[in-house]
């Protein structure tokens, strides 16, 4: 062990500290400091040094030391001394040992033309209104603001958005029963937690909340999916939370039908299950207004997630919870003692930004671009490929193109070579659902799930998923590209899909199949 | 199952759902609708209904059908029509009914004064500076950061931080090595997950991480602490990772002693364990320029873990850990495919902060303004209780104050009397060093700690403890009270303090004992 002396120096006004360590003479252990805060580029070349006078008195040496030190690296080619600029780190310094810099995987190229769901284009955030917000949120926040938080949430952002849901969403909401997250991800973390599995889900519905719920314990059993939305008809006592895409069934693009949004409280109510209400997109409908949320049926047995990733950006990572009161003190504990995520400041901006209107009008702009790209989409399609449809209602920020059956994955790879990201029905089947039509092999559902829900997940199988036909079609994303961008990747699209005569045999249409559900829990 | 249809209408240019369900004649189902929007304060009195044209155009149904709702409504009440200004919301509605809301307990109602470490003063967040540089973020921001993010952070503040870190922490980062977090919680949740246990933590230390780990599967076994901080001496081959407080020992207050600093260095280069650096106030160091990081000492032994909860607020949810290269990909993955927790406008803002010198000046003025803070307790305490002193450096946000053997926990009961809050050394002592002085029952944390490493926890024992004197002490807090509160709330401390002789025959000073450790692995 060295009996090292260690102490800094201050240069130019800033904080660099410069450790003198080891026994040697001051003037070597000075040197070697310098030295290597120049190999390491703590000193850049061009970097002005203090005058020895101040750096003797802030490292405690004498001056002369100092002076010495800096002649000595002056000589050693270190340091360049300049008549009236003072002394600096030379310009050709040795060489900078940088630290070292492995080369991390870059992003994988991206494509020419994206069309993958979920990401409204980037470059329509309303930067002008939100600065204005942040600008109005940051004068009138309580001093208590720039403190630890409550993981509540901000109560500014909670009541503004207790009026917005309910006005907008129909969503039946006490600022008290709102909790704030960090978008809906972090909502499913947290209910997954205190709910625990296993759930139903649809089978067709996004990999990455199945895979979340499955990495907290939580198993997942898949629900069939047909035109009028999610079979709610398959859930049993079992489940103790269906997860739904009630306004637009994700990615399949239909509402619920009203009497299985009844149906579905009645299930709740019957066996204590929890709805789990995924908004994900319910304030984009383009045919009518959009069909309230289920929350409003019945807020003691149906939490609403919702956040502004569609609507404004997944860049603010701002969403929330609309909360029965029994689950509203589990899920704060969950979250921790304080606010550990969400930022303050946003909170406060996005209260503003919704009260002052500036939220309903970026909705609005947001629906008429949506709408229009929609129609454009429809419109190609009708023009170059009419025997391919767009299916599902004129909502949300993407539309399913249905296509003949056999084509979707050469329609996928062909949408590749025109460098087209899009991505095929197929990628969003539970595994559950996608195994069931292949043979017994335990599914990757199963798998996922945490031991204790394996049996539960294996044994009820998907609900009458046989009335679920296997579907072909691409996910269409048209909210992301930028304006100019568009009708290009429409172009790429229609280029990619499959002649109206498909080439090969396609085989025959695989019915999702899966045994049975089991008799109903008495 | 009722054979409900649901329809909707647009009121006052908002989106307001107004749900028709039901089998009834349209009328009564309008009726209906609007009874309960308002009864359920969706509609709030005086709000202005759509004249009977539109609402019925919006709900497909004859226009006398509206006609006739409205009317029979302000028969009942529910609704006023004026000369002029159409039908509009009864300012005497049938009352509303408001959702349920529970009385949630409110927040413990705050004492007087507060001196429980931890905080800045929330009057002093740099309002004007930030939003300064929240417009040039918000200006310069390419269109790719309003989209989803890369969990490793904005690349802009990770090349901020990394040479604001190493210029004023002697950090060895390259901006790669940067991964941002939502704050130590949650650089400390991530490394639990990478890393596993068990770990090393000093024996006094904040019980909020000992348990985040704990609950992540990581139990922690004590190190023992002195003047010179961490006996690093006790670490052996069994530990994972060793939580450490270098340049402030959290919260006794002493810096890690030189040779330490290379021992811990040496004992993770012998045993590929891990140094995790909690550098939480290593900008605020009073006497001197503050001692760089470890982490300079062997970028790859060493993860720097860092936020602005404490030089800039806790409000802002940002945070940062320099990594050795081989966990960069691992902390990644743990966080998740894309970022799901920092803004990215909070991000780009802290950036701008930090280039632009405001974070520098921010750091400069509480520098100022805590050293004061910490220059008026040691005088007030001089002045009033001669008897007891203030340990550890003059740094960070707390001290130390020193008290006669056995009469910490009156002296925090006396505070409570005098409105204040405070905290005693141990309400921060591991229950694993505090469980050895008191005898072989099981240690909460063992039993805290994940099966797996229960053993570990339990053979290995606190690392030579019986050289930790057990010691009585206030840890005071002297950043967080307002200006005009801080006078009044030393002069409640020096009121709860135990007089100058103590009344009772204090217990004799207990040492903190414990096994000796076991023989190190070969």
């Amino acid at each position: 062990m060295t009996d090292s002396w260690v102490n800094s120096a201050e240069i130019l006004g800033s904080d660099l500290p410069l450790e003198l360590s080891g026994t040697g003479n001051r003037r070597a252990l000075l040197m070697n400091a310098l030295r290597e805060a120049v190999r390491s580029g703590r000193l850049a070349p061009g970097t002005r040094l203090p005058p020895y006078r101040s750096l003797a008195a802030d490292l405690g040496l004498a001056r002369n030391t100092v002076a010495d030190a800096y002649a000595e690296l002056v000589a050693e080619g270190w340091l360049a001394a300049r008549q009236g600029s003072g002394t600096r780190v030379a310009e050709r310094a040795a060489p900078v040992t940088p630290v070292h810099r492995p080369r991390t995987p870059e992003r994988a190229v991206r494509p020419v033309h994206d069309l993958v769901q979920g990401q409204p284009d980037p470059s329509v955030f309303p930067r002008t209104a939100w600065l204005a917000s942040a600008r109005r949120a940051l004068a009138a926040a309580p001093d208590d603001a720039f403190g630890p938080g409550d993981p509540h949430g901000r109560p500014e952002l909670r009541r503004a958005l207790a009026g917005y849901l309910a006005r907008v969403r129909g969503v039946r909401a006490a600022p008290d029963r709102i909790v704030l997250c960090s978008g809906a991800a972090h909502g499913l973390r947290l209910l997954a937690e205190v709910v625990g599995g296993p759930w139903a889900a649809e089978a067709y519905g996004l990999p990455f909340h199945r895979e979340l719920l499955a990495s907290h314990g939580v198993g997942t059993r898949p629900l069939g999916v047909d035109a009028d939305g999610a079979r709610v008809d398959g859930l049993t006592r079992r489940d103790r939370a269906v997860l739904l895409t009630p306004a637009h069934q994700f990615p399949t693009g239909g509402p619920l039908h009203p009497a299985r949004r009844a149906a579905v409280v009645d299930w709740a109510r019957a066996t204590g299950g929890l709805v789990v209400e995924d908004d994900y997109d319910g304030e984009f409908r383009y045919d009518r207004q959009p069909v309230g949320a289920v929350q409003g049926l019945d807020p003691e047995h149906v939490v609403l997630v919702g956040s502004v990733s569609k609507s404004l950006s997944p860049a603010l990572r701002i969403g929330w919870m609309v909360l029965p009161q029994r689950l509203v003190a589990p899920v704060v504990a969950a979250k921790g003692e304080r606010e550990q995520f969400s930022s303050a400041t946003e909170q406060l901006t996005l209260a503003d930004f919704i009260e002052s209107g500036a939220y309903d009008r970026q909705v609005r702009r947001m629906r008429q671009r949506h709408r229009r790209r929609r129609d454009q989409l429809v419109a190609a399609l009708h023009a170059r490929a009419p025997h391919v449809r767009v299916t599902g209602i004129a909502a949300g920020l993407h539309a399913v193109v249905e296509l003949p059956p056999g084509t979707e994955r050469s329609a996928v790879r062909a949408a590749a070579w025109q460098g087209l990201a899009v991505e095929g029905l197929g990628d969003y089947l539970h595994p559950g659902a996608e195994d069931a039509s292949r043979g017994p092999r335990a599914s990757r559902a199963h798998r996922a799930g945490a031991a204790g829900n394996a049996d539960a997940v294996r044994a009820a199988g998907p609900a009458d998923a046989s009335l679920v036909p296997h579907r072909d079609g691409l996910v269409v994303g048209y909210a992301t590209p930028a304006e100019s961008a568009y009708p290009e990747a429409l172009d790429a699209l229609c280029r990619a899909l499959p002649p109206a005569a498909p080439l090969a045999t396609p085989p025959a249409a695989t019915p999702v199949s899966a045994p049975p559900p089991p008799p109903a829990a008495p």
